[in-house]
Parts: C-alpha cells; structure tokens; sequence
C-alpha cells in the first residue's frame, strides 16, 4: 500500500513545483557524468550525494548541510518511523542539547564510551575584542563546561528521576528527535558527521522482562521499516560485547549490505539493565510496597540510513529511490516543438497528474520550458525518481504514454485508459524489485569460512558477510579485527546454532558469528 | 474544519491510550489547586505549565525539557505551520549547529545582535584527569571558537553562495525546524529559555519587491496560524529601528495580548534587503546579463508559542485549549459501580470512540479502574482537553450522554442518536468562542493615550496596548521605556494614520505606534 499525502489545490501545487525544481536549474552546467561504482566506488558515492542534491560540506568542519531534497527524503522516512512508534504507545518529548560534564561520570561503562570526543561548551559570552574583533569573553566562563549532546541517556535519566515513583508510572515510553554531535575526526556525508540527526527512544520499565520485550521490540520496528519501506534487506542480531553500547547490557542490530561488500550498522536497540537508574538513583515502589530500581531501554536510528539507502539501490547513473520513500514518485514530463503541442502535451500532462493524485499518488509535472526534455530525463534518473512518464505528439496520437521506470532503466508505451492502474501497480512492483535485487545482492555477498585463511581470503577478495565460528573472547575479536579490519557485525538471532571451533584459536563456539568490513 | 488524523486499530489505540496516561497518575499525589491569576498571574502560568504536564526545569541552567503532553502540543502546531510553508512553495532543509565565530562579524549590523550571548565551543574532546574524574583536554582546543547557532542567517547565506549563480537559481524558500541558543540570564518556561525550539525561514530573491512581498506573505502566515489555529487575535505591524531584527531592513511582527495586560512577540518576518549577500558575497547574473546581490528574508516562530497559547486562554482550573491544536479533543469518561456497570459504560464508551474517529475527531477513552472519575475530571480540566464526555448507567438508561465543555465549563445532556454531530458543531463553537473571548480581552486592553502623564497612569494601572503618537526618535523610545517599561511593539499595518504630536516631545508624528510593557 502506498501512502496517501494531502495535496492543496491544482493550481498551487503546479505553482510550488514550478518554485522547487529551480534547486537544480543551476547544476544543469555542471552535471557530468557519476564516475562508475566498479572504477571507484567511495568518489562514486561522494558524487552522488552531491549531484542529486541531497547533501553537501559546510563551512563547518565536518558538519553537512542536508538540501531540499535529501532532507525530502529524511522526512519521509521520519513520518513512517514517527508513525510506528507512536503506535506502539511512545510519545515524543525533548530534552536539553546540553549536558553538564560531571553527569558523563555518574554511570562507568558510559564515560569510557562516549564522553571523550565531543564538542566542550567553555564559555556564554562573546565580547568586542580591542582591535574591533569578536572575542570570547573570559568573564563569562562557565563553572561546570557542558557537553553538545552525544546522547542522551544521562540527561533523561537526570530527568526520569523526577517523573518516577511509583509503578503506575511505569511504563515510560519516550521518543526524541534530535540533532546529535561526535566529534568525528574524518567525516563522509550521512555515514559519519560530526553532527547528525537521529531519534533516540527511552524507556522505563517495571520489569527486566518488560525492558528485553521492549529492546527486541523496537529492533523489529527498524528491520520492518528498512526492509519494507527502505527496501533494504538486514540481518537481525546481537552486539558482542565489545561492539555493545556504552552501558547497555545487550545491543541488538540490523546490519545491512551495500554493493561493495561493506556492511552498514543500520540501527541498534539497547537493554540497559539497571544501570543508569542506579547512576541516577531511579527507584520505584512497586505494587507490593518494595522500593526497586527501574529497567531501561534506549534505541535510535539516524540520517546513516541516508547512506544505506543510497549505497544499496542507486547505481551509475545516480540515485535509486524505493517507491515508498520518494517524495514524487512520478515525474511526468510533456515533449513539444511548437507552442501548440507544448499546450497540448502539458494539457494532458495535468489531466494525469490529477488522476494520479486523487489515487494518493505522489506525483509532479515538469513543464517548465526552461529545460529540454532530455535535461529533465538525466536529473530525475540523477534523482532517482522512480517512474518517468513522457507524453509527446505521437503519444497524444496514439493515447499512449511512455512509462520508464528508474529500477531497470526500461520503457513502455501504455495506453490512456489504463495508465493510473498501471502506474499503480509499478510502484508496488518497483518496491518489491529493489527489495530482491538487494536481498540477490546481500545473498551473493554471504560466505561461510571453516578456518582463518578462507576467512582472510573472502573478507580481503570477497568482502561481504561471513559466518564464521568465534571463542567468544575479546582477544580473539580484536586480533581478527587488527589483522583484517573485519568487526563482528552481529551474533544473528534467527538462524540455528551449531558448535564449533573459533577459526583463530580452536577454541570452543556455540555457534558462528558475522563478520565483515564495515562502514 | 477539523484536522483528520489518521487512526490504527481500536485494540492498539486503547492500549495506546492506557499507556500513555500513565505519565499523569503520578501527579494524582501532587495535584493540588491553582494559584488565581488575579492573585498572582506569574506564579499561576508558572504553577500550569508544570501541573498540566507541559514542561519542566532541567538540570541544566536555562534548559528546559519539554514533556510530552507539551511536546504533543507543539508538534500539532509544527504540522500546521510546516504545512503552510509548504503550501507556499517552501521546503525543509538542515543547515549546521555550529557556526565559526568569525562568520558573525561578516555582516556588521548583525554582530551587536547576535554574537554576544552565546554558547561558545572552544574544545572537541575530554579525558580523564589524574583523579579519575573527566576534564576538558586542553590539547584539543579549536582553532577557531564555534558559537552555537542564535540564528542562522550567516550560515545559511555562506551556503546560498554556493547555491545561488543565474536568476534561474530564484527564488529559493528553505525552512529550517531546529533548537538554537541564546544564553538568556533570566529564564522561564517556553518564554525564554537559553535553548529553544523553533523554525527559521531563509528566502532568496532576483528583486526587493519579491522578498518584501515574501516577508509580508510570511507574517500573514503566522496571523492567519495565530488566529485560526490558535485562537489568539494578534495586530499586525512593523518594528520601529530600534527594536528591529540584527541585519534587517524592516521588520514585520504579530503582537498578541496576554490576560494580564502584557503583550507577546508571535512571531516575526524580516526583509533584510542585500545585507547578507553583501556581507557573503552572494551574486546572480540576471537576464540581462547583470551580475547582482542577491534580496533577502528571514522569519521564525518557536516554543513561544506554547506561552502564548496558555496565558490566552487558560483560567484558574488549568490550561485551557483551541480544538484545532488539542492532541485530544475530546475524551470519554465512563461512571461506574459494580463490574456490570463498567463492562456496560466502557462498551457504549468504545462505540462512542469508533464513532467520532471516524469522522475524523481525536478522541480517547479513559477506562482505567486504577482512576477515579473525579480525579480524571480534574486531570482533563488542568490539561485543557476541550469537551469531556461522562456516561454513567443513568445515561444508559436514557440513551444520553453528559457533555461537558472546558471554555464555558457547562455541562449538558445530549441524547445518544445526536451524540457525533454535537460534538463536531461543539468543537467548531469552542475554537470560535475562544477566539472571540480572547478579541473581547483584547479589545479591553486597547486604550489610546493623548498626553504623557494618561500614557503612564494607563500602562502603570491597566495595562493593555496603548496608542500613542510618537516623534520617531530613538530617544524619545528609550524615555518612554526607562520611565514606563513600555516599549513600542509596532507601528501597526492595518490602521489608517493620522498626524499628530508625540506625547513625550509634542514632536511631529506621521501616526499613532502601539505601546505595551511585554514578555
């Protein structure tokens, strides 16, 4: 089922379209062609974000500007994940952007995790310097510096605190979408910013039980998101423990596959024990009258999808977007050589875009006679729009469309009558196109390794997934990791477990874990 | 008309419903009276905002954490107003958190508004000291000090450059939903807070005329939310020079009147004419071939808002609110006794509930039995839901049910076939009454003042909007709010001027500007 969006009136929403595609007038003089995944698959990726218009460096070390389009499609993938957690029973909330020093130190594991690199606020005050420049002013230093948010557990738990007494207020269920900061040394758009938007849940339960249902719950949240509506295929599973979140007890992931064979940690939802309500001394009374410290959980997902997005679909002609997620899905654009077919073809054109949008289909008409078809035709394959109709002379003629679909690159003539059903159908079918390629394409990137030369071999030719048994220690995970720069994605909570002998050290194994390089 | 949400299934919205509420039972224990407004209006809006769950204090000085109730509240004004902006051809875009000290003092006029009281960022990472506990590491000072954003035009007008080359890259109409900082020394909740919620429009144009058009189509936006959706008359107007935005020409601005006589900023809309091309060296070659400076606005709302919305309309019983921005407007209470009772109530109840739903209306059912009725009343009244709907085994027995209002506080039988249409004219009703309530206590307000000494006896004992001639200086400005408090909210759009002398200087003046001692 596609999602049904509110459209303003004909004439406004023409308008609006006319105001938004002037974003890209102006690349037109610069578009070239993407350099090829198989010449260079990192320029590759780097190009795309720019050429499609979705991101770009700031001014500001390691911080992007997210353009209309990228963040189009951010939002599309906001209002769906909003949508699932209030759902399931969770309200959004927000809490400060800053966190004083000393509440980083309250919970161990965590300090170690993530109060290291982070943006330092010293100062409120900035003054004219003598010279007449600006100046931080020394008088206005703050006693205790704040921490830029890396997250937020402290500063909720800070919070929680306060909400918490008894069991009836139990469950808490909060949800926050925010801007994050880790001071990340080498940066690349989407996939690792110094500052980046995420939601981040928190919850509070009475119960270790109720907490691990709720951990798992939203990990089942995610992959059913990424996989139906990002079309992208993930492996559901758990952290090692050198691999967990700062202070959670069990991380559990979904780890994807992009087409170079590297995974892409694509969200993770924490059990955290009691372990920040004794750092924040949260305690509840419980039906039976005894004072107990409560259970939490917390999960997000961030603006990475972006990437992982990108990275799975798209190819060398630029974007590929999943129906679902486009914000237009359907382009149509009119093919004209005088004046009266221009008329005629936009005429036409509008008696679609009506039909299509009565069906709940996001759709826009490209009539601008600015732009030559084929420059229309390049930047929405560059945008990864996913259907392309475009109706010339002949078409009115003959009361066909031409329908080209951006997932394989291949046209058809339809009739009239039956263009809005069929367009229909094809953005289901193009949902569900690019969710097998990509599962052919994970599926392709997935080895077993019996012992450590074949799994040093695969990791170094092959790239990809690979199962492979592991002892279970720390020491083994980061040699294998020294010696290959393969990480321990996840242990994969639904396949069958069968003994082993790790592939370093023989040592005993329960079952195989996945490895890969990863983003 | 009302808003249509869309609705899950009735089994999840009732769990729903029962896990959210959870977060009020606490404050069951808490909950005592109001303080009056009449005696002590700051501490009545101080004591609401809390006891209606809206927002709270945090442990960090000057930030406050907004709750979800609150936040709920805020996200329906987000979808409205982001639904506006769209309308008119605007779309969302992220621009960095973080802005290099030197970008302020680009443009001149903008430093000594902006670059003073601000969080500055001086180092990227922590570590731990010689006694185990984590300090700032002084070998990771940056290079250039990062403000956090107070605003973001010089950020987002060193990106426009990038942007903008041909007329063909005009207009663009970017919005941005972001926290910025200011570090305000005196802080209270939603009205002034060192963080806060807000969004800021950024717009770039080929002509003046084209972005004063755009700044004045903005600031009619925000009247039309205010009123329309808010229920808050407000008086359209312009800045005098001193009280202008940093770096503007002109700026246009919505005043509202709050209860107690202080008036409040809605919400503003600045032509800043090229002062931010100039000082960022934005150029576009024009039609002709000329190479110019490109036209600017900005204009915001934020968590304000929420301010004003509770000190409009809320009385002695708690917060009271506009159907169009309740998150419920209507909830359902069953009265029982026995089991039997509560099985019958909740059952009509539920129906109930599937039948407004369907026709679009945000309704809930409160059937915990771990509440009493008495205590739900009061919790529905503080937290402003506008029509409670009580049925006990008595209504059973006449096919009625108990509709109660929260702006009148009148309760009234409505029979069962009746039930859906009542409410959505009763709906209709408090969203008008409120706005006309709020008008008449506006209109209370208004006085004009023809000499000094009236001026001052007004603003000291009534309060109120005061009209009054002024000369247009400076000066005579800053008497005026030495001596009275008073500062000049705008020199109102919609009146007809005519001449007259200043009341302080008996100077010439072109027309009566508007006065009020404000938030």
């Amino acid at each position: 089922m596609l999602n049904i969006i509110k459209i303003s009136s004909f004439a406004e929403t023409e308008l609006l379209f006319q105001k938004q595609y002037n974003y890209c007038a102006n690349s037109f003089f610069m578009r070239k062609n993407l350099t090829s995944r198989a010449d260079d698959y990192s320029k590759w990726y780097n190009e795309l974000v720019i050429k499609a218009d979705l991101a770009e460096n700031s001014g500001v070390r390691g911080c992007m500007v997210i353009k209309p389009y990228g963040f189009s499609i951010w939002e599309m993938m906001q209002k769906e994940l909003d949508r699932m957690f209030k759902e399931t029973g969770h309200r959004n909330a927000y809490f400060p952007l800053f966190i004083p020093k000393s509440y980083f130190s309250k919970e161990a594991s965590h300090v170690d995790g993530f109060a290291k690199e982070c943006a330092v606020v010293t100062h409120y005050r900035l003054k004219t310097g003598d010279d007449g420049s600006i100046v931080v002013d020394d008088n206005a230093k703050l006693e205790e510096e704040l921490i830029v948010r890396p997250t937020s557990e402290t500063i909720i738990w800070d919070t929680f605190r306060k909400w918490i007494q008894s069991y009836r207020d139990l469950p808490i269920l909060i949800n926050q979408w925010a801007n994050v900061v880790r001071w990340e040394m080498r940066t690349r758009l989407f996939l690792r910013t110094a500052e980046f938007l995420w939601q981040e849940g928190h919850t509070a339960h009475a119960t270790e039980q109720e907490a691990v249902d709720e951990a798992e719950q939203m990990i089942d949240i995610y992959a059913d998101f990424v996989e139906n509506f990002m079309a992208v295929p993930v492996i559901k599973g758990t952290k090692s423990a050198n691999e967990r979140f700062a202070g959670a007890l069990e991380t559990y992931c979904i780890e994807a596959m992009m087409q170079d064979g590297k995974a892409l940690q694509a969200g993770t939802s924490h059990f955290l024990g009691q372990n920040f309500a004794k750092a924040f001394d949260v305690k509840f009374s419980d039906k039976d009258g005894s004072l107990n410290h409560v259970w939490a959980t917390s999960w997000g997902v961030s603006t990475r999808l972006m990437g992982a997005l990108i990275m799975t679909h798209s190819d060398d002609n630029g974007l590929v977007l999943p129906p679902r997620l486009a914000p237009d899905q359907v382009v149509i654009v009119p093919i004209y050589k005088s004046e009266k077919e221009y008329e005629e073809t936009v005429a036409k054109g509008q008696e679609l875009l009506k039909a299509l949008r009565v069906r709940g289909i996001r759709a826009a008409l490209d009539s601008r006679d600015t732009h030559k078809p084929g420059w229309k035709f390049n930047e929405y394959e560059m945008k990864g729009v996913p259907v392309r109709v475009a109706l010339g002379p002949k078409d009115l003629e003959n009361k066909t469309y031409e329908v080209a679909r951006r997932d394989t690159l291949t046209k058809e003539s339809v009739s009239q009558e039956n263009i809005v059903n069929h367009i229909e159908l094809l953005l289901e079918a193009i949902q569900n196109n690019l969710f097998q390629m990509a599962l052919g394409m994970q599926q392709s990137l997935f080895h077993d390794a019996d012992d450590y030369e074949t799994f040093k071999k695969i990791i170094e030719e092959k790239g990809g997934f690979v199962r492979a048994h592991w002892d279970g220690t720390k020491e083994t995970e980061e040699r294998i990791k020294s010696e290959t720069k393969a990480t321990i994605r996840c242990i994969p909570l639904e396949e069958i477990k069968t003994p082993g002998k790790c592939i370093l050290t023989g040592g005993e194994s329960a079952g195989k874990v996945i490895f890969a390089r990863a983003y």
